[in-house]
C-alpha cells in the first residue's frame, strides 16, 4: 500500500501554518477562526479523497465511505494548545485521511463504512472543557453554559442540537498520535501500541498562612503558606519517585497571595496532577500525597484544604484492537512495543461505546505542546503506513 | 503637656476614612483622589494648630512654626499599602501635629524652627519607588519617568522643578511608628527607642527547566523548574531560621511558567527578601542563599539567575537622638527598651542630611499592612506624649 510521503508532510505543513503565532507554534483555540480555517480545509481534503462530509452538532467533522454494519473510525482532535507543534492532533487526522484515500484508490469501496474524523476540540484549547468532541459523540454533553452557547452559535451551531452528535453505530475507533513524551525516542523504538490510558487526578491545594511584614515577623513567628507549600511540593515530587514508573505527579500551578516582595505569604494555591495507568496505583498516589500534605499543614500550623477538580480512571484499549494493530505493524515489517499512555486522549472517552486502539510514533527529544514538536520523516511514514494496513484489515477483509 | 486623647484618636479615624475600601482598610495610593483628599484634611488641621503650610514640588506638606537655626522635624508619610491599616503612616502625622499643636498652646514660640510633614510616599503604593518623599527632601531623585510624570502633572506639580524640594536646613528629624512586629507586644513592653533600621537586599531568582508534559515525561526525565525553586524556597527559610534573630528572609512572589496544570514547569520566578540590622550579616545571609540555592540549581541540572532588585544598607540612627528619646521617655515615666527595626522607614533615606530618630508603639498581634491593624489607646497616648517631650527638648531648649 503507497502513502505519499511528500502528500503527507505537506498536509502537515498547510494545517500547522492555520493559527500559526508570531512567536512560534500554532494556536487553534474551539469555534476560533483559525478553527474554521483548519476544518474547512480538512472537508476538502476529504472530499478530494471521494468521501462524503458531515458537520455534526458540536462541529465534529466526518468524512465518510458507504459500507456494511458499524463503521471502522480513525482520526483525532483539530484545536490546539497555545503555541502547540505541528502533529498534536493533526497527524491523526491528516495520516487517517491518507490512509483511507489510498485505501479507496488502490482497494476500492470497503466492506464496512470507513470514517474519518477530526474531532472539534480535545484540549480545553479555550473553554474549561476537554474532550469536548468525543464526549458530544458518546452523548456525554448536558447543556452548554454560556460562554460555550455564545461561541457555537458564532459558528452557526445549534447548541440544542448537541444530543444530535451521538453515535451508536460506530464499532472501532483507530487513533494515530505522537508520543509526546521521550520514552520511545531514548528506546530507539520506532513505534508503540497504546495498551491503556492512565488514570489521572487533578487536586487543589489551598494552603492558608498568616500575611506578616517580611522585616518585623521573626522566623519563628511566620505562618508562611508559601513555605509550606514548598514543602508540599517536594513531597508530592518524592512521592512519586519513590513509588516509580508508571507514577507520575506534577504541580503545575502555583500562585501566591498577597504576592508582595515584603509580605510573608498569606495563602498559597497549587494543582496536583497525578497519573497512574492501574487505578490502585493512582489512588495509593493520592493518599499518601494527601497524608503527606497533611502531616506538613499540621507542623506548620497551618490550613490545607484539598479539592478535586477532575477525576479519570485508567482506560484499557480493547484487547482485539491492541491484537490487530501488533499483527497490522508486524505485516509492514515492524515489531511493535507496547507502552501506556500518560497523557489523555480521545479514545478514553470513546471506549465507552466503541472498541478503541491507538498507534504512537516516537516525539524527538519527548517534546509536545511547544514548536518544537517533531516527529522524522521515517516514523511519521512508518505510522501511516501501519494505519492503513490496520484500517484495511478491519474495514475491507471478511474476517471479522 | 496634656495631649488630648480623644482628638488624636478622633484624627486617626477621620484620615482612616479617607480612601476607605469596601473589603476593608483604605487606599491612598500617592497623588491619588484619595491621596489628595487626605493631604488637604492634614494642610486644614496644621493650619488650625497656627502652623504656616506649604507644598513642595513633590507634594510633601510642611506646617512651620519659625524659630531660629535649622528645623527639628516630625512626622510620617502619608500614603498607604492596599488595604492599609488605620496606623501606618498616619499616626506619625497625626501625633506629630497634636504633639506640636500643644506645644505651640503651652510653651509658645520655639526657639528653633518645628516643622510637621507630611511626606507624600513611601510605601510604594502606586509606582515602583518607595521613599519618593524623602527621597526628593534629600536631592537624590533624578528624572522621573513617563507614568510618575503624568501622576504629577494631573495633581498641577511640575516634575522640573523637583530639585527645589531639596532641603539642607533639617537638623533632626523624628518619627514615632507602629512597630509593624510582634516584638513588643509579645514582651508586652510599651515603647522602644529605634536603633537602627535593617538592610534590606531584594533578590529576584528565574529557575529555567524545561517544559514537559505532566503526563508523559517520567520523573527522572524531568527539569522542573518549580520542583527546584520549592528547594530553594526551603534553603532560603532553613538558612535564616539558622542564623537566628535578628536575620530574616522571605520568599514573598513566585511565579511559574507556563503556568498550566498538566505542563511540567519550565520556569519559575520567585523574590527574596533579605534583612539584617549588621552589614556583615546581611551579606552572609545572602551569600549562604545564592550558594545553596546554586548547589540546587546543579544538582537538578536547572538554570538559575539572580538579580539584585535593590540593596539598602543598614542605618544607624543618631546616637544623640536616641539618648534624647530615651531621656524624653523617662521623664515621661516609662523605660524604654531599644530595638532594630525591621521595616524601612523614611529615616533611614533622612539620615543622609540630617540626625534621624525613632519611637515605636506596640502593634497588637504584631498585624501591620492590614485592616486589623492597631494599637491600644493607652500606648498611642503614650508615644505622642514622649514624642511631644522630646521636641520640646530639641525645639524649645537651650540646651543644644
Amino acid at each position: 500500500m503507497g502513502i505519499d510521503r511528500a502528500l503527507l508532510e505537506r498536509r502537515l505543513d498547510e494545517l500547522h501554518a492555520i493559527g500559526a503565532e508570531p512567536d512560534g507554534g500554532a494556536y487553534r483555540p474551539l469555534y476560533g477562526v483559525a478553527w474554521g480555517t483548519a476544518v474547512e480545509r480538512v472537508e476538502r481534503w476529504l472530499k478530494d479523497a471521494g468521501l462524503k462530509t458531515r458537520r455534526d452538532a458540536v462541529g465534529n467533522l466526518w468524512g465518510r465511505a458507504e459500507g456494511d454494519g458499524k463503521s471502522i473510525v480513525t482520526g483525532s482532535h483539530i484545536d490546539t494548545v497555545r503555541h502547540g507543534g505541528r502533529l498534536d492532533g493533526a497527524l491523526g487526522i491528516v495520516a487517517g485521511l491518507t490512509a483511507v484515500e489510498a485505501l479507496l484508490r488502490d482497494k476500492g469501496k470497503p466492506r464496512r463504512p470507513l470514517e474519518v474524523v477530526a474531532i472539534c476540540e480535545e484540549e480545553g484549547s479555550r473553554f474549561a472543557t476537554g474532550f469536548w468532541g468525543s464526549s458530544a459523540i458518546i452523548g456525554a454533553i448536558s447543556t452548554p453554559d454560556t460562554a460555550m452557547t455564545e461561541a457555537m452559535s458564532e459558528r452557526g451551531l445549534d447548541p440544542s442540537r448537541i444530543p444530535t452528535a451521538a453515535r451508536d453505530d460506530i464499532d472501532t475507533f483507530i487513533e494515530l498520535h505522537i508520543e509526546q513524551g521521550a520514552v520511545l525516542a531514548s528506546s530507539h523504538l520506532p513505534l508503540a501500541v497504546v495498551s491503556a490510558i492512565v488514570g489521572t487526578a487533578h487536586l487543589e491545594m489551598t494552603v492558608t498562612g498568616q500575611p506578616d511584614h517580611a522585616g518585623t515577623t521573626p522566623m519563628e513567628l511566620r505562618h508562611d503558606a508559601l513555605a509550606g507549600a514548598a514543602a508540599m511540593v517536594q513531597a508530592v515530587e518524592s512521592i512519586a519517585q519513590s513509588l516509580g514508573q508508571p507514577a507520575v505527579a506534577t504541580v503545575g500551578k502555583l500562585a501566591v497571595e498577597p504576592d508582595q516582595i515584603n509580605v510573608v505569604p498569606g495563602k498559597a494555591t497549587f494543582t496536583v496532577d497525578l497519573r497512574h495507568s492501574d487505578l490502585g496505583g493512582r489512588r495509593a498516589l493520592e493518599q499518601r500525597i494527601r497524608s503527606l500534605c497533611g502531616t506538613i499543614s499540621q507542623e506548620r500550623r497551618l490550613g490545607l484544604a484539598i479539592r478535586t477538580l477532575q477525576e479519570k480512571p485508567p482506560v484499557a484499549m480493547h484487547p482485539d484492537v491492541r491484537a490487530l494493530l501488533a499483527r497490522a505493524a508486524q505485516e509492514c515489517g515492524v515489531q511493535a512495543t507496547e507502552m501506556v499512555s500518560g497523557a489523555g486522549h480521545d479514545a478514553q472517552v470513546l471506549a465507552a461505546r466503541c472498541k478503541v486502539g491507538m498507534l504512537f510514533v516516537p516525539s524527538i527529544g519527548g517534546r509536545s505542546h511547544c514548536p518544537e514538536e517533531a516527529t522524522s520523516p521515517e516514523h511519521l511514514l512508518l505510522g501511516t503506513t501501519v494505519l492503513t494496513r490496520a484500517l484495511e484489515l478491519m474495514a475491507y477483509s471478511a474476517e471479522r
